[in-house]
């Protein structure tokens, strides 16, 4: 079996970077890789990417961007056109509005958090998270010495974080709640009634709200609300990644209160200049009647995969309390199957060529019960995968 | 005249985010869009970015890439084909033999800074660096609570540290030293017999030798030798900005030591992901004999304008007692002719319409006496703006 933990004792580094853990999901990538470069059949559940490529409008506006010469250095905040389309899609989408001037372009939602916890934390502030949860987010605080404060959820509250659970656990050095709709690992969402309270509770303590919303636009049945729609001054963090199948191109945004934004500016200038120029040229066609037809498409692909998956796993013995509304994640209590969700996805891989990630890899709450499996492969490459997890179960 | 100073009273940001200051030649920049948008004749020299597009090949294999459909993320290391490329270029151009496992990709050289920091610095670290420089390399050390160190060189070590100032400001709290050669502002290099003598200085304290090379290529009349030609151990930091002409696709990269390499890529993981998966695929075509043809005309027109702009400077009164060798910068001392660099960039921007960047943004060296001259336009435009000085003096 791999060991789980990384002993680190070279002092040559700082506290930081050892105190950051590396995601076990890419040794089992790596695994994976070889695996299937030796011949085997792997099936991947592992990886958080869309399996479909950028939409082919978007990739046509890119190479048009390229051949325009569009190579030089765009403002720090970003392409003038593509914060205002990103506005207008927030009143058109969302029936929120949004002043361009607040939107910020960042590479990726990797450089939204970047910035926001650059702007918010200090060594010792604490930020308030959910367990499970996305590990980047935690390591961001990390990054500037701050101190995640996470909270354990579970089945009861969606695995997210309420009103009641910010009352809970806030702590003097608090400064934040961090909450993400829908959630890494688990596909679930805030639900809307307790956006109002958990805003309530931060406003009264003079915290700040940051919701992550990157698998919005992946919601089946339903759409998510953004949290402006509740608190105008919440900090969003969202992306060209997942919804619009732009992950290789690096490119997100925040939408931040008004008088965040000159220093986000100024972080931005001095952290990474801009996000990629060619990405925002590409981007500009992503809000296009032509690109939302493909989208809504693999929207709808991504519902009948979830649809497909989550009753088969559940008949395997899984358990899966609550339905997932969102992203490309189950997120499966393999306790009745394994005391060792870690194990399990080593051998389960070794032997069945199925990649899945096991819970270390998304906190301290009872990881060693979960798996998160991604369904980014065809609804019948899933169901190969579940065939062969019932002959590995046998 | 403008305010030089932001007062920093609101307590509602991180420390770090107050520490901050934000680039002075931004508001400049924005006066000189503003007054080119009112129907005035700007000249830009107050720019870090060369006025090159992107070259033709390297263009049309970021568009065979996106045709390819190649968006997805690569490794966070970066394309294995990239890091062979780079590997070849060190092995032909400097005749260094890299191994591609020590090159890490990143986006730009901001990229490599954000991961060699975090890697190095803990809270309260010491980091020396040359004043005059470039604002961003001591911002991030501030990024983790670290101290820039900041050594004042003036025309006696042609603006570079050597082994005697390292020795004389090295502190108990120092760290590493972080060169740049060329260097932006000045323009100069790290003569070839001082690295040997800096390198032994920070040996001998188990500290980190870290070098900036992202001007390499721009030298004219002799090439610049990377520092791993004489300290294989050192980090250095490069960029396909500069001399490739890429800024906008925002491509550098880390030549790390052997056991780094594992803690960048955990670093990089959690950071950023991936360097933009299209710019990289684009960058494969940098190292070929057409791009470099290109890159090689292109070095020849920044000669000439520095061949013409220089002494046209000194001919108005401002002193360059050191000839830069590289980057695109003459750090001109203007002590002859203003008591208020700041104040004479802003004044002949909104009377004659050329742009300057005053000493003021690259630290704490008599920036009044100084101003940094970009020359990123033709050189006929480059002299036009030394008849409008001319005038602005009379």
């Amino acid at each position: 079996m791999a060991s789980k933990k990384v002993a680190h004792t070279n002092t040559r580094w700082s506290d930081r970077a050892q105190s950051i853990s590396p995601f076990h999901v890419m040794d089992l990538l790596q695994k994976a890789q070889k695996l299937a470069s030796e011949g085997h059949d792997v099936i991947h559940m592992e990886v958080g990417e869309p399996d479909f490529p950028t939409p082919g409008p978007i990739i046509e506006a890119g190479r048009q961007a390229l051949a325009d010469q569009k190579t030089f250095y765009t403002p720090a905040l970003g392409l003038p056109a593509l914060r205002l389309a990103i506005s207008e899609y927030y009143s058109n989408h969302y029936g929120v509005q949004v002043d361009p001037a607040r939107i910020v372009i960042t590479p990726g939602a990797s450089g939204a958090l970047l910035l926001i916890m650059a702007l918010l934390v200090n060594s010792g502030d604490g930020v308030l998270l959910a367990d499970p949860g996305y590990p980047c987010n935690r390591h961001f605080i990390q990054l500037y010495d701050g101190v995640p404060q996470l909270i354990p959820v579970g089945e009861d509250t969606r695995y997210q974080i309420n009103g009641d659970l910010v009352a809970k656990h806030w702590a003097s050095n608090t400064k934040a709640v961090l909450l993400a709709s829908p959630s890494n690992p688990t596909g679930t969402l805030v639900p809307e009634e307790e956006y109002e309270s958990i805003a309530n509770e931060v406003a009264r303590r003079s915290g700040f709200l940051i919701v992550d919303e990157i698998y919005h636009g992946l919601t089946y049945g339903m759409d998510a609300k953004t949290v402006l729609s509740v608190e105008p001054d919440a900090f969003v963090i969202n992306s060209f990644s997942k919804f619009f199948g732009m992950t290789g191109w690096r490119l997100g945004w925040i939408i931040a209160p008004e008088d965040a934004v000159p220093e986000l500016d100024k972080l931005a200038q001095n952290l990474f200049l801009a996000a990629p120029t060619p990405s925002q040229h590409a981007a500009l066609a992503a809000f296009s009647q032509e690109t939302m037809d493909i989208l809504e498409y693999r929207r709808e692909v991504f519902h009948q995969r979830r649809d497909a998956l989550l009753p088969a796993l559940k008949q395997l013995g899984f358990k899966i309390p609550v339905t997932p509304e969102g992203a490309f994640y189950l997120y499966a209590d393999s306790s009745g199957l394994t005391d060792d969700s870690f194990d399990f996805a080593q051998t389960l891989l070794q032997e069945k060529f199925v990649a899945v990630t096991p819970g270390l890899d998304f906190g301290f709450n009872k990881p060693d019960k979960f798996i998160r499996f991604a369904y980014t492969e065809e609804k019948d490459r899933l169901l190969q995968a579940v065939d062969r997890i019932a002959d590995f179960l046998r």
